[in-house]
């Protein structure tokens, strides 16, 4: 709020004519020129690209690495029963492929592949990494025997820097050595006359490809192309994997569309992507990648994975989701998902999470929580127009979609205007306050949070409305109508006649004035001997159908009795009367205004024989 | 690792013959076909763009808006002291340009705006937002007043969506509010006399940017930029947010270069950016943006803000660093940076965020372990041949240019291969392992982090490799040696006398081989009567300098006393003479053998008398 305060400028300019030395950097551990330390990556290769004009209309084959990738990435990897329990949530997400182990490296992994074997839907495909070695494979394709469908995924390395420092291998030989693996693979999967039952499907992973040149990358994959001999109904995967994200993804996206474009047989290829997150780009980088033409994402929930993670599945999805167009899988009640998420991998996901984080979908900044009540508003208006489009300020995806609350949408603290407390209180008890009561309440709400130094929960603010404006006589009750009647005396001229009771005594009361509020006031004034005028009334319906109920504000404007000052007061009646919701709202205020000494009630007997005796 | 196991594979093929239905996915809340609710972006709008082609070349200028945007979108905003702590840090870190609050909104926001202009250094400018309503901007240049550079910010919803549902107004009268308002804040700053002690600048952001038609963006901006007139000295900024992100990151450099290519007067210019990640892109659209010709970027460290957050500068800071390209900002210690954040905003960064997670310069798989081994040995070698730059797999930042320790690049848990292990001992210990006992020792490290179901820390590797093998005899000192002397009797053919001290009795030895070693095992072998053999012995230096000490690695093979099975142990011995080094190692070698009971150690009265007798 601003503060209404005289300014002396010439005092604020004064006061910064000290100088202050500007900082100098230290560059205690990074270099003042990293160029002799760090290559930028090599430029883009790509002359006339048609990605950038393309735009992602279906959803990609989805792989699930969560449990090979994700889990080895892990401080404390999972337990036999978390990856049980992990792989059914991907399941009934609707995950199609999952990785499930590494199961040539440990017996632990061999035996959870031989769990996911046995216990996975029919239509189900589920993938194993293995190396490139012979004893390796041999034990990888004992793991998947039986599957319904399955998926042998072998990798090696084709990037300089991996040939060179890790296997120290030339081209000719990576490429001797891929052909030799694909082969063994072929022998023992889909050329072996004991091994017809599963439905074997190849995948072949040159590593890093993104630090590889893309000639030699689509060398090698043809060269493996022709061993396996795919066909269009069971493609063979290429997965390119940004090992580790070492450009824009824009060069990614370029080194998709080179590949895609020079890959023979482009039917029969799938063509893969494997994104992780150094840069913090892997979103983004699987998005352009999907527009150069990637038919498959791999991925984690919430990217888990290796140091900053593989790229986010759930994000992927969610984002193709809210541009209209489904992802085929069902995250109907992303908490669970979540739980599921955290209590496997035990490391939380960030509250700044796309979708997921508990904060994305919270609005703490009053003009944004202002912009979203106004945008509900005018959505209800257009519901009932048939017009069923999205359309909130803040919110690009309806959070009831992904089973999270509206009432989490708007929270409120020292930061927040009047629209954030205004939409609790619409939320919590139906009450659409008056504006100039939204402003007075935030002011209320803000000094409440600013002493507290947090946010407010929505109960406080309830609360906090029913102590400040006395909310249906809730709090105090001095005084309350016993009954009343208004009779029209002539013109617009109306009397009220009632008693009211206060220190269990009862009083007759008597006013008039245009209308039932005005003269129920003007008696309450006779009574307490003050000027009572109605500054605000409005009114409108709570609920709907049998359960209806009318809401009543009234402002009252008089003088305190201590100083003589003009004050004012809100007050607020519910109640399933519109008439008697009106008179709880006048009797609220001025209960209020007698509860903050403001106004003394008279003595009752003194006042109970005046009305006698009038 | 492999377990060695006579597999049926009949048994297990038929074991997965079982049907299981295919998951139907349900939708209780997310759309099957969700177009009906959500429209997509609008389509690209460029022809023939240019930001594909283009590279980051050097640091844009930097904006902090963490104590504005990300501070208002926290559920405990910041104290005063807190917001101080942050602002120094930020001037510390390098960054020039600071957005400090919103001073018309509360009394809070305006007093940390006076702390900000009194203590801020002269080559820093102090940046305030403020809505298009006169009073308030009023009272942020009352706020600004006295700074030696001040940026006033305004903004103004400019996107259909923000117009119709937030403020009812018209394309023309955006126009018209725009203008008044520059009109306004010009009088106020540099047309005013009084006001000369300070650099003003002026920023404008048509809200939200990317949901406004690029035609009006430009068009609302031309009318600005006419009342403000700016200089190519003193250029106006134009901050184009994506203020909610609402499509792939390449149609925000669309609409970036759209904007960079038809705006007049592009060299009184600064085209900022702004980018939120609703959809994950934040850093990308930053990235492609700056390719687009974005001058400028606006955000917070480690991503706070709105919902998910504003964009990440410390991710877009070192993306460049690790491209050769200085960023200007200085995150050598990068700790102290996450400190900070945490502290203030309450809220902790991920474990896997870009450069700043805990985990994100952590390996976990053996296969990483190794390469990342493998590549420090490279460097190491290259860096003596006068080769600096940073090649190593998995790393594309050196951990120390940040101010991390590598003691945390590799880390062991039940998935990590040989190569982890030997890293920690290498690291702690200095020992370089040989091949074959990584190998060993790697098993010992997987099935003791199965056996307890996490990772294993550094010093819990040391001790258990002390365990496993003596270490140096630290662990079992039954039998040690007093004194020894080898003789060379003839040809190559050596003789060891000496005496060994065990169960407080000393004992005569006498043993003979081609050298030291082979003589003193051949002796221990008479002691004890069993055949010991050196199946492998190495060495290498420990440390350098006065300090350099060497340590021996020997294998010795026996017979079991209770099998008369074959079995290998390894030992270890450190010591400042080499010889002594070697000695040590075959005793750790032969006490472990004589701690696990699989060798007697005889009589040593018997043995005396033997002794004596000889």
């Amino acid at each position: 709020m601003v503060k209404p305060a005289v300014i002396n400028l010439a005092e604020y300019a004064s006061r910064a004519q000290k100088t202050i030395k500007p900082v100098t950097l230290t560059y205690r551990n990074m270099l003042k020129d990293p160029s002799t330390k760090y290559k930028p990556f090599k430029a883009p290769i790509l002359k006339n690209r048609k990605w950038p004009d393309n735009r992602i209309t279906k959803a990609p084959r989805w792989l699930s690495t969560d449990l090979r990738d994700g889990n080895q990435s892990l401080p404390d990897p999972m337990s036999v029963e978390q990856k049980k329990e992990y792989f059914h949530k991907l399941v009934e997400m609707g995950f199609k492929e999952i990785e499930v182990a590494f199961p040539s490296a440990s017996q632990t992994d061999f035996d959870f592949t031989r769990y996911a074997v046995e216990n996975a839907p029919d239509d189900v495909t589920i993938q194993a990494l293995v190396q490139s070695r012979e004893h390796l494979v041999k034990r990888t394709i004992e793991a998947l025997t039986g599957a319904k469908r399955a998926t042998v995924h072998t990798y090696l390395a084709t990037s300089d820097m991996f040939r060179e420092i890790v296997f120290n291998m030339s081209q000719e030989e990576a490429i001797a050595k891929a052909v030799e693996t694909t082969k063994l693979v072929r022998k023992l999967t889909k050329d072996d006359p004991t091994q017809q039952a599963t439905h074997w499907t190849y995948e072949f992973s040159p590593e890093c490809f993104t630090d590889t040149s893309p000639e030699f990358a689509v060398q090698i994959c043809e060269a493996v192309k022709a061993v396996w001999e795919p066909t269009e109904d069971n493609p063979i995967i290429f997965n390119l994997p940004a090992t580790v994200e070492i450009a824009t993804p824009n060069i990614y996206a370029d080194q998709i569309e080179y590949f895609a474009t020079h890959i023979s047989e482009r039917n029969k290829v799938c063509i893969s992507t494997h994104c992780h997150n150094d840069r913090g780009c892997g979103v983004a980088a699987t998005e352009l990648a999907l527009l150069a033409g990637a038919d498959r994402v791999e991925g984690c929930l919430f990217g888990n994975g290796e140091r900053t993670g593989n790229v986010d599945l759930v994000t992927v999805a969610l984002n193709m989701y809210v541009q209209g167009v489904s992802p085929n899988l069902d995250l109907s009640d992303i908490t669970s998902v979540v739980e599921v998420v955290e209590r496997c991998n035990k490391i939380p996901i960030s509250e700044r999470a796309p979708y997921g984080g508990d904060l994305v979908v919270c609005a703490f900044s009053g003009s944004h929580q202002d912009a979203i009540k106004k945008g509900f508003a005018l959505q209800e208006k257009k519901k009932k127009q048939g017009e069923h489009l999205w359309r909130i300020p803040y919110l690009p995806l309806d959070p009831k979609d992904i089973g999270r609350d509206y009432e989490a949408v708007i929270r409120v603290n020292s930061q927040s205007g009047k629209g954030g407390a205004a939409w609790v209180i619409l939320r919590s008890l139906g009450l659409d306050l008056p504006r100039s009561m939204q402003i007075e309440f935030s002011t209320c709400v803000q000094n409440s949070a600013d002493a507290l130094g947090r946010e407010l929960k929505a109960d406080e603010i309830t609360n906090l409305l029913k102590d400040t404006y006395n909310y249906n006589n809730e709090r105090h009750r001095y005084l309350t109508l016993v009954d009343y009647n208004v009779e029209k005396v002539d013109g617009d001229r109306r009397v009220l006649t009632g008693q009211v009771e206060f220190n269990n005594t009862i009083v007759n009361i008597q006013g008039s004035g245009n209308g039932p509020i005005s003269s129920l006031v003007d008696a309450l004034s006779n009574l307490l001997d003050v000027n009572l005028n109605v500054e605000n009334y409005t009114e409108h319906a709570v609920g709907s159908g049998s359960n209806t109920k009318a809401a009543s504000y009234v402002q009252l404007r008089y003088r305190r009795d201590s100083d003589n000052e003009q004050a004012a007061q809100w007050g607020i009646g519910l109640s399933e009367d519109v008439g008697d919701s009106s008179v709880q709202a006048i009797f609220s205020t001025v209960n209020n205004i007698i509860h903050k000494n403001e106004i003394a009630l008279p003595d009752a007997n003194s006042k109970k024989n005046e009305a006698s005796s009038a």
